[in-house]
């Protein structure tokens, strides 16, 4: 009998997923039947949408895997009901389209190209920028996203320092962390990356504190999480001019609503959620990977640790 | 005595360079006099900015070696006067610099970057731009600049191809050459990169005959030279649709007149010359190696085949 999985998430991710996953599938040697409906006695795997309709696991005897579609985890995690292991999204595409959009918008502060994109009054010279060696980029997160982001920005030449939850060591980051840690990275970033997890505990890390912890004019870039900044803060520093501009990827409330003042500050730049875009041909195959190996008895990749919150 | 070093070059770039080459010249080892003004019979060396006002160097009985300031020697080279060797700017930070710069407007291009930065009717979601594995870059000119920037690029994950003038192997870069090779780099080009120098064989290189190879939408990125574009070519080519925008750093006429039609065409960004902008603290390092090269008999860096104009 082939391995049942349940693709549970909105009908626009069905069109999208339907082609690419039943290859991956096949590629991996999985026999499987893939759909939207099975009878839930009968399932073995979720594909799982957060905001999907499918939130009491409980309804699921045989479970034996939730396999997130993304990389967040915040909402899932904490499910109550959920009993079987949850393996988060580590997708080639995402990893990849993360470290192109941090790496072209850190070049792009880094360069000035905001005052060459728009130049109504043709100043010339402008003046060369540093070289990226004399500029300091600050990532908190060193998870698979911000470790690649930072060894990708150093073999620019950029200065960078990384923080993290437990102490990493990865070449070519000067890693942090814990509080003073916390403190330390921030007081040395001419840019903050901005690449953690959305947990209770990292909520509004950059307030109004640490925000005053960057050095006069510094750049902040959220490709992470919403509710990692304190919009109030933020906006305060921006007008106050302590803080440079913030290029912001993902808020509170997605797609961000018209009237959000965001939109209209010269000093943020917004981009529609488009860091974090899972590829539909290259996560297929982290998923289909994560089936073969619980049909083989092997460890999934990729599992939450549901304590931590990602 | 001191080894004689006449610094020719405009008054603003003796305040510039004074104090680091002075400082590099020590470094090296060599005992030097650094000045802006020597009796011509006691040169031994000329840091050279092709518009300064030596341009007899047949009043230099003893020279040895002419130091361009530039990687640019366009106007140098053909001097009937130099018979002594002429060494280009191989400087850490002009290459550096230029990585820098033609990654990040590339990353521009390819992440759809200007659509963010100026989104007055705030549209979301714009789609997230394929990955930098389907996007294809030609870069022209695989010299010390195009080699490093090319191999930069395919390390983020584009698909890079280069053309020279004689075929080179690069790792990474599927490297083209001759009149046939030209004609495949360019029609297989998403974005396309000049790097060759100014020579009477490189001028108008893109013309409107090879602007016409190019794929519906393309982009051109011109940090090397000016005259490497027929620049009405391009307006048509612009205005047609057949390019998609182009951003260059480097015009027939510098400063850009304030009326060239380049500052105000809607798909044309203008950035001051710095992508390939020396820095003297980085070019002085060059020019005082191959001071101390000359003084000790060993072969001189960077030297240019004059023939050739590179």
């Amino acid at each position: 009998m082939p391995v049942q999985v349940l693709f549970a998430a909105k009908a626009e991710r069905w069109i999208e997923y339907e082609e690419p996953l039943t290859r991956a599938l096949a590629e991996a040697g999985v026999e499987a039947k893939l759909a939207c409906e099975i009878a839930p006695d009968e399932v073995d795997y979720i594909v799982y949408a957060p905001n999907s309709d499918v939130q009491d696991f409980s309804a699921f005897p045989k479970l034996k895997a939730v396999l997130n579609l993304w990389a967040g985890v915040e909402t899932v995690a904490p499910n109550p009901t959920l009993k079987v292991p949850l393996a988060r999204m580590v997708d080639h595409g995402l990893t990849q389209g993360m470290r192109e959009w941090v790496t072209g918008h850190v070049l792009r502060h880094h360069l000035g190209m905001d005052a060459h994109i728009v130049n109504p009054d043709r100043l010339w010279p402008l003046g060369a920028p540093p070289l990226a060696e004399q500029r300091r980029v600050t990532i908190l997160g060193l998870g698979a996203l911000g470790a690649v982001c930072g060894q990708t920005l150093a073999s620019l030449g950029f200065q960078v320092s990384g923080w993290s939850r437990n102490l990493k060591a990865i070449d070519g980051i000067k890693c942090y962390s814990g509080e003073d840690g916390l403190k330390a990275a921030l007081s040395e970033a001419d840019i903050v990356v901005l690449l953690l997890p959305d947990t209770p505990a990292t909520e509004n890390v950059l307030n109004a504190e640490r925000l005053a912890l960057l050095a006069k004019g510094a750049v902040i870039i959220n490709p992470g999480r919403g509710p990692l900044i304190d919009d109030e803060a933020l906006l305060a520093a921006l007008d106050s001019g302590h803080v440079g501009h913030a290029t912001l990827d993902v808020f509170r409330v997605e797609p961000l609503p018209d009237d959000h003042p965001f939109w209209t500050h010269p000093n943020i730049t917004v981009t529609p959620h488009i860091a974090s875009e899972t590829r539909s041909w290259t996560a297929s195959q982290c998923v289909a990977e994560n089936v073969r190996r619980g049909e083989a008895g092997e460890p999934f990749l990729h599992l939450v640790d549901r304590i931590a919150g990602y």
